[in-house]
């Protein structure tokens, strides 16, 4: 018998229809002797709602109020799973009518405890006594995803993607042998297949890996679950929740064949929500960048690529890229800045750009991967606005409007169409 | 200054715009130098729409989850209002962009404690420490109504129109001076104007009166937060949220001008959603009412009109009514006992039934009252089903089709169309 977490992401619970089918499995992996504990996201699109409701009363709406609005989306796909689950358990005839086989939970009932960074919340604690006597009665706790309180009982959300994070942080707390990832894809691709018709489904990928797809755009998992996953060696097991076909497990690098080692490139990832800030006529002044990304951080804004440059006249030009979420939030803190620290400054952002990156560990034994990526891209005539690496992922800032044709000449040209 | 509680119901929060317009009216209220308090209902349609999708995953939802599944209508309109209240206040200059002028507060989240009769909860005691502090600071506390929490934090709602039970229990924590019920019409009507047209507007009316046309299907407040204004003396004020007329009044008896108890009848209520249950061949035996009675009370169902009679063969039989949304659980129960302590009784149930009503307090010096509505309504050729009356209310129970012209014979009979 194991002790299974069995997330389901908004297309997986996005109609009654859907539920069902959700209650259904859970259901079947109990019959065959597991325990199981379920995460549920919001109905698909019930998120992009309210958050729309959201921005037509208020453009920078007060993330607290935005977290306690949001979070509800969560807490009507709890009840429907669990209701869901009771109808099918007394079909099957393992429950009388009145009975109890799953109980719904919401953050602040089990104890998910977070920071108060609200809309990015990170959770320090999960208390597991109750959902351990649930489980121990033979009742499935269905758990809502993406929520959690801060230590003033505030409800906290913890970011896009983030019942991802919830699932893992439970499968941790509760010591889970396995946390399944249902999703409205089959597995982890080698890139976006609608993007690229010829990206492959990838059986085993190691937890950095899959860590650098993520932070180079791929949607499948939110980066900081894995991050947490690999913290505490939790497999993962991303899947369909509209097929049975195995799906693509994410390990310890130990646990990969040795074979994958000589994959350089696992992947290609591409992120289209990508702003471009430059700030020109700067200081040349290294307690000047601590100020601005000191003000940024502050405000839970996560700055991804960063560049700096001397001009020749001897002021400084910094480019960063954020998420297309923190625009107006990040323009407002730059120009707050030049009003006051930073006088003479000139403010640009430029907006959609995308990020394109391969990633695989392969790489690192392998020189001549950069070089080859910006020949395959200079070959398109895909002009580049920036570039960063880390040890196994390369990225690429290009035009938004080129994304399609830079990912499928990165997977064509490091061999991931075979 | 005073302290108001302003209570707003789904259609005054139905619209982003008629959110806004919620938002500017809290604002100016506190202009004029008053602390204010918000109570809000779901936004209109909302607890309807997952109702609905509880009932068509599960015909009898199970109360604990369906409680965390609706409560999730009040947490999205708490969080629209606040947003609303910031931009206003930032549009009238009164706060900054990311100050504070409005908190959103759940149920949990401020002490309101209920038993654990789920769907139907009674708020125990509400916590108003929390509250008392923001308003100190200047700050309005937006609070989710119709639900709270039970002493193991389940959450639990109080029923339909549970948000004025809620308002002006906060009210009352609170020793407001004032609770505003702020709904689609403008007052309290003599009755129903979408059934008689000739119907009226009431100045003021006793709580007493209040409780009795609710009890009698009037559905602008709800009869328990009546109740509970009627036994603190909590002053109410029922308007309308379209318009700035005063409405309706409801207030302690001693507070009526003289000239209201002249009045014999001081309005007509209709209830249209009635189910009425017949046990036939019963023994003659007060344990086995208690039986009845006792079930259906632990499952929390109201019984409105209770008689019994005896046959010539010496059995019994024992008609009451339920509300329409207890009408599957009641007949369940009734089956159940049919199968086990009631063999060979028949169970009957006759649905959609209505039940009229004439209320006032000027009817327990007035004899003939009862015969007067018993000639109108056969003057109209409109069966009598059930009777049942109080001091100050007599009802009676006819074909639902029926109803509207029994409203108007009324109506006109008593004197109230003048």
């Amino acid at each position: 018998m194991a002790l299974i977490v069995q997330k389901f992401g908004g297309t997986s619970v996005g109609t009654l229809e859907r539920i069902r089918a959700v209650a259904s499995h859970v259901l079947d992996t109990q019959a065959q002797g597991h325990q199981v504990a379920v995460v549920v996201s919001a109905m698909a699109g019930e998120t992009n709602r309210l958050v729309g409701l959201a921005h037509e009363l208020h453009p920078i709406p007060d993330s607290r109020e935005y977290d306690l609005l949001i979070a509800s989306g969560e807490q009507i796909s709890v009840g429907l799973v669990t209701l869901a689950i009771h109808a099918e358990a007394e079909r099957r005839g393992l429950i009388k009518r009145g009975d109890i086989r799953a109980v719904g939970l919401l953050g602040h009932q089990i104890g998910i405890r977070t920071d108060s960074v609200f809309s990015k919340a990170r959770i320090h604690a999960i208390d597991s006594t109750t959902l351990e006597g649930h489980l121990k009665l033979g009742r499935i706790p269905v758990i809502a995803g993406f929520q959690g309180v801060d230590p003033d009982n505030n409800i906290t959300t913890l970011g896009r993607g983030g019942s991802d994070t919830s699932a893992v942080a439970i499968a941790i707390a509760l010591q889970a042998d396995d946390c399944e990832i249902y999703t409205d894809v089959d597995g982890i691709y080698t890139t976006d297949p609608r993007i690229c018709p010829r990206a492959k489904k990838i059986e085993k990928i190691s937890f950095e890996e899959m860590m650098e797809l993520a932070s180079g755009g791929a949607k499948v998992l939110q980066i900081r679950s894995v991050e947490l996953a690999a913290k505490y060696r939790m497999p993962l097991h991303v899947r369909s929740s509209f097929s049975p076909v195995e799906g693509t497990r994410v390990v310890h690098q130990d646990l990969l064949g040795k074979a994958l080692e000589q994959v350089v490139v696992a992947g290609v990832a591409a992120d289209a929500s990508q702003v471009k800030f430059t700030l020109k006529r700067l200081k040349n002044d290294s307690e000047l960048l601590a100020k601005i990304f000191g003000e940024l951080s502050n405000a839970a804004i996560v700055v991804d690529v960063i560049v700096q440059d001397i001009a020749t006249d001897g002021t400084m030009a910094l480019s960063f890229t954020v998420g297309q979420t923190d625009h107006l939030k990040t323009r407002d803190i730059l120009n707050k800045l030049r009003d006051t620290v930073l006088p003479n400054v000139v403010v640009e952002d430029r907006a959609p750009l995308a990020k394109v990156s391969i990633v695989g560990v392969g790489m690192q034994h392998h020189p001549g991967v950069a070089s080859k990526m910006f020949g395959l891209l200079s070959a398109e005539k895909i002009g580049i606005e920036l570039i960063t690496t880390s040890e196994i992922k390369i990225s690429c800032l290009i035009e938004n409007a080129r994304m399609k044709d830079a990912v499928n000449a990165l997977h064509r040209g490091f061999g991931l169409d075979a």
